[in-house]
């Protein structure tokens, strides 16, 4: 065996040329990336001309990146790419709330507030009651699961997006469910919104024909002891982004009602959280 | 079907996203670049931590990229991806010189120089005459053609990598052939050198257990009227890196007899370069 690259030995060549003593995971994933990386070259005939532009599309990539701006993640995001490393990571009994996409908006030390709580703090937008249980998948009610909730304001904008117009922890607050497992606070209505497209994603995005939004959606994340982490969205059915999550954040089991009611509020959303025990293995 | 995002289905609910506007040969490129990242994650259960670790990478690697530092191609340079974009666009019959990487250090105006003309110009290094014959798939010498050259110094540097240190044109030259193809230049026998290697792209070498090398070569740029451009090196053969070229650039048939000779020079380069007509093409 030559040691010399050719164009069919070509990923063969470069893994061979990994060394004894690496970190053997290490090579287990470089060798599927040198794989499936040379064989995209390879089936799409990859120009010269192309490969100049995926070059500068990678670099103008990593210099759009600063404290607040993390462009690798949303052109993970968008490829769909995100997504599927959740998945792979988060295999889930049926009847389990499944995980979705976390996102760059979640912000650690939200306010814990009581049952029942109002977490619109600037007084803009449809009011919304959320309310429902955390339960097992044998359908007992969890006591003690934090759930930690945030979501945009009426205009589309997180908190943080805006430090110097919403108030501080503006629809954020942490909820602890007692011995029932029933949760229930006060919010708005979430609203649909695009990801930042100022950059090279959302010039790839316009050549792909496709726009930078994602559908209305309430973040929860919900931690019990002796169940695994629920890292999700509730989506708003009749949102028009609904079937184009830009994200591709949307599953079927997470479009959550939400249904227009008369009283004080405007709109009401029920949904249950179902826990899957820590060290439940789901084969695919 | 759904729209919505499933873990088996997810290259298909991202592919089906794009436009029915969008450039074709776009469209093609990137679903298959989906298809092959997905499997890349799916084949090797991609955790959260490796996903992190990979932003991490890539966003470093963008940020070390500058006017004179292009982090990005020593990447796809030290994962064989350039030499195999270059083979996939290059491919020749048998027995036509075969192509290499192109490289980072050619510039284009380098004096042209009368056939014999020294190239080094800074006096250090073992003289070496350089020669041999352009010629056509039959053997006939092809008269007209321009000898783009170039490599570093003895000191393992390209002129431009020290412009207050070198001469300028150090080791560079254009030579063009006459009726009987032959070309004739003295220079130097090069030496190995790393790639940059404190980026990035060096970390990852030795994370993997491998040098930031390159075998010492001299570069050739062969253009002639009606024949392919040929970008190519030849290769000092008892080089020790040889067999571990870094950006996998050696080929067998580029792996050029350097012999130690006895006379003006030290050592003395034969190696004719056979040039393949335009519109050849060649099956794989």
């Amino acid at each position: 065996m030559t040691a010399f690259f050719t164009e069919e030995g070509s990923a063969d060549a470069v893994n061979a040329r990994m060394g004894k003593d690496v970190n053997p995971r290490l090579k287990e994933v470089m060798a599927s990336l040198i794989k499936h990386l040379h064989a995209f070259a390879k089936d799409i005939h990859l120009t010269q001309d192309e490969w100049d532009i995926a070059i500068d599309f990678l670099t103008r990539t990593g210099q759009m990146c600063s404290g607040e701006r993390q462009e690798f993640i949303l052109l993970s995001d968008t490829l769909g790419f995100s997504m599927l490393v959740d998945a792979i990571n988060n295999r889930r009994p049926v009847g389990a709330t499944e995980n979705t996409v976390f996102g760059p908006f979640h912000v650690i030390g939200a306010p814990e507030r009581e049952m029942g709580a109002n977490i619109s703090l600037d007084g803009k937008g449809e009011s919304c009651l959320f309310e429902g249980r955390v339960i097992d998948l044998h359908g007992e009610p969890v006591a003690g699961a934090r759930i930690d909730v945030w979501s945009d304001n009426a205009e589309g904008f997180y908190d943080v997006q805006q430090p110097d117009i919403q108030p501080k922890w503006n629809n954020r607050g942490i909820f602890t469910t007692g011995a029932d497992g029933k949760y229930r606070f006060a919010g708005i209505k979430p609203v649909s919104y695009p990801i930042p497209d100022d950059g090279p994603v959302g010039k790839m995005l316009g050549l792909l024909g496709r726009h930078p939004y994602r559908p209305a959606h309430m973040h929860f994340l919900v931690t019990a002891s002796g169940f695994q982490k629920v890292v999700t969205h509730t989506f708003v059915g009749d949102d028009p982004y609904i079937n184009s999550d830009t994200v591709f954040g949307v599953k079927e089991t997470l479009v959550a009602p939400y249904e227009h009611v008369k009283g004080e509020t405007a709109w009401r959303s029920y949904f249950d959280f179902v826990l899957t025990p820590v060290g439940t293995s789901v084969a695919r």
